[in-house]
């Protein structure tokens, strides 16, 4: 929806066109609708989210912002609210109470029914970002002994609570998860096949623990293509569902982190326009800080070679390049290996292949660069040859060793449990930027003051 | 799948077991077959695919990498290969011949029916990344003037060919996209309602063209939920659809080529292992270099300066944690708003919030840095007060203007239309490194030269 759109219905909204509003509104997609309530002043949040139309608030409610569903829950009625979160998933319900103070929770909860409120509480205690903490309970359970058209009439009188209709879950008496089955399969059966016959079976179930991590669950769902991940509890009885639309935001989540983690930020579940100044700064100075001190093995090793500085002036113009490229190709090296590891390409098994690759793929850039970066000197001049010769020659190694270093970090850090992703640009950079300049004034020592 | 339990089944291959490996791979996933065949020695590879199941070896080919798709077509019969592709959805044929060599292509096609022929041919036009080049044609199309239980018989005839019968597409006689239906209001309403009452039509629907980029569709079915997108042509008429599965990978595509763009890496279609060492090279040596080649910029700086730091040689060890932390503090920010701008939770006319909130935010942090940097370099030592407060300075200064930086490149990349992923840590390293330099010496020769 374009914005020019969104103005023309905050205009019906101040001309208190409440009908014309409604029919519009009902036409549109929720998440549209969830995008325009987010957008219009405050004052008209309440009144706008009473004329949606009944069968799709809840729906509307789920993909709104916490700060817009905190003001509406404010200002409903205990039984307005009570409806809602019946109507809602309880997957969607456990996403909001998640992100408003500790009153609403409670006012929320003493709106449902006592059954929902067993399952939300349930819900709540799961740690973050858990299977247990994402899933859904409404999910179609069969027991193994219907046949297909028995299962289909169960699911046409039950199927219109379920979240998710396409994958059902077969279970025996006890609720331990036995069967699989796809509608498909059930829709394009005979109709007194037995469900035991055409359910995925033993093997072939692919579940996760109410414990196991959100990440496991994506991996799972991206490598077998499900549109449904099953969650069972210890004893393998079958407690929920993840379904794929929750799936790709766990995706992106995921990337997300990767991407910050990457950049040395402390992972933020806000969007960036909603993250405070403060929590902001918090977020970015321990590393920063860290870092900064780390630096001082970089000046220690620069203040040891003051002499040899003062005498030969050039060289130190060469540093920032020398240490910004091997910063790069370091930064090239465990992107690459990083992302290898995320989606489950590389193993720690791969590493000695992953070096071998490298010292060649380096010796190929590190010739290509210690040549033009030569030709570079010479025209730019400012020193002698044999200057020249020594930063071309450090740029050599440089590359070489930022290489090296750069795909060990990654699959060490893995090794030790660490994430991976901690190990790229700035972290590298930093130990790479010692390990150049000592090989640059070594070189220069023997070279130049022979 | 473990290692372990490849191996107990390639033990089998060696022994000539194939009646007991055939019943077990029965029972497994076609995913964890196709990494089964990705590991065992060649020779074994045609003999054990020959011994799959036949409903599953399409499906399983479908999962295989693309080294030993080609061995198994080089080595099976025409009349085989005229199954398997019949078999399989023409999507997932696509994905396979744009990755062999024409010879086999040429082969493929020739083994097809005239119209399957005619449909890859199409597909194999359409240019990489749309969505026309990732679509498939295997489809639930339901005419308007069917009612429910007349829809539901028809995709209980032709429903076991369609890649997914969850949501229907309704089209007129002239094959126009007119509504979109779940499977489940299909089946959870009464059998004689019309589909022109339960479907999703005019402004609800949300569909692509062939032409645009497979991006966009991520985009919508993140954002909608969708189970899969339809593909219309100029006219509007439905030419096929791109499911979730299709949609997940597109999603962690997307983000692998974000990572790699935000390391300068040129983009790379195979996995780590699988790219040869030239192609490898290629991808990162053209960055670099132009990177060194920028660095000119702060060598020209610094030798401006060589008899300033002459004198004062600890001004040079104190450089490279001035650039390395405006580097650090650079990269946090832009990938903030990377990522940001590709979740779409950022806009450019959001631009002078975010300088106003990074202002404020590198207030904070420049503080507490510039207060331990002092703070360390009195441990440390090396130079008198005035130098500590002059690199302290020049830090604080370093990190505003890299956080000012840091947030304008991705913007203004975005504003020209260039992906704003380009401009992450090395590309703003060089640029930051140039801006911390100038600063330094400036500071530096207003307080120590008077």
């Amino acid at each position: 929806m374009e914005e020019k759109e969104f103005e023309e219905l905050e205009a019906l909204l101040e001309q208190n066109k409440f009908t014309v509003l409604h029919s519009l509104l009902k036409e549109m997609n929720p998440v549209d609708i969830a995008d325009f309530l987010g957008s219009i002043d405050e004052k008209y949040l309440v009144v706008t989210f009473r004329i949606l139309p009944k069968d799709i608030s809840a729906d509307v409610f789920s993909y709104m912002d916490s700060d817009s569903q905190e003001n509406i829950v404010r200002s409903i009625t205990d039984s307005e609210l009570h409806r809602l979160v019946e109507d809602m998933y309880i997957d969607d319900t456990v996403d909001f109470l998640e992100d408003v103070p500790a009153n609403v929770v409670t006012r929320v909860l003493k709106a449902t029914d006592p059954k929902t409120r067993e399952t939300i509480n349930r819900f709540l205690n799961y740690a973050e970002d858990t299977a247990g903490s994402i899933m859904t309970t409404e999910m179609v359970q069969l027991h193994t002994h219907l046949n297909a058209s028995e299962a289909i009439e169960q699911i046409r009188k039950t199927g219109i609570d379920k979240e998710t209709i396409y994958t059902c879950y077969c279970i025996d008496e006890k609720r331990h998860l036995v069967g699989i089955l796809d509608l498909k399969d059930l829709l394009l059966c005979e109709p007194n096949t037995k469900l035991t016959d055409i359910m995925d079976d033993d093997k072939q179930i692919i579940s996760v623990t109410t414990h196991d991590d959100q990440e496991t669950v994506a991996d799972l769902a991206r490598k077998y293509d499900l549109l449904s991940v099953p969650v069972t509890d210890s004893e393998n009885r079958l407690v929920g569902i993840i379904t794929i639309d929750d799936i790709v935001d766990i995706i992106e989540e995921e990337n997300t982190e990767d991407f910050e983690k990457m950049a040395l930020l402390s992972p933020s579940d806000d969007t960036y326009l909603k993250t405070g100044v403060f929590k902001m700064s918090k977020n970015r100075i321990i590393w920063l800080v860290i870092l900064m001190i780390s630096a001082t093995l970089t000046a220690q090793i620069i203040s040891k070679k003051e002499m040899l500085l003062a005498d030969f002036a050039f060289l130190i113009s060469a540093m920032p390049m020398l240490m910004g490229t091997g910063g790069n190709a370091g930064s090239q090296v465990s992107t690459l290996i990083i992302r290898g590891l995320a989606l489950g390409e590389l193993k720690i098994r791969d590493y000695f292949r992953i070096v071998f690759k490298e010292i060649r793929v380096a010796l190929c850039c590190a010739t290509v660069l210690a040549v033009l970066n030569f030709l570079r000197l010479m025209i730019v001049g400012g020193g002698d040859y044999l200057q020249y010769f020594v930063v071309s020659a450090a740029m050599f190694l440089t590359v070489l060793i930022a290489n090296v270093i750069g795909c060990t970090l990654p699959i060490l850090a893995r090794l030790v449990k660490l994430d991976p992703a901690l190990m790229a640009g700035p972290l590298l950079s930093t130990i790479v930027d010692a390990a150049t300049l000592s090989i640059y004034f070594a070189i220069a020592q023997f070279v130049l003051m022979r």
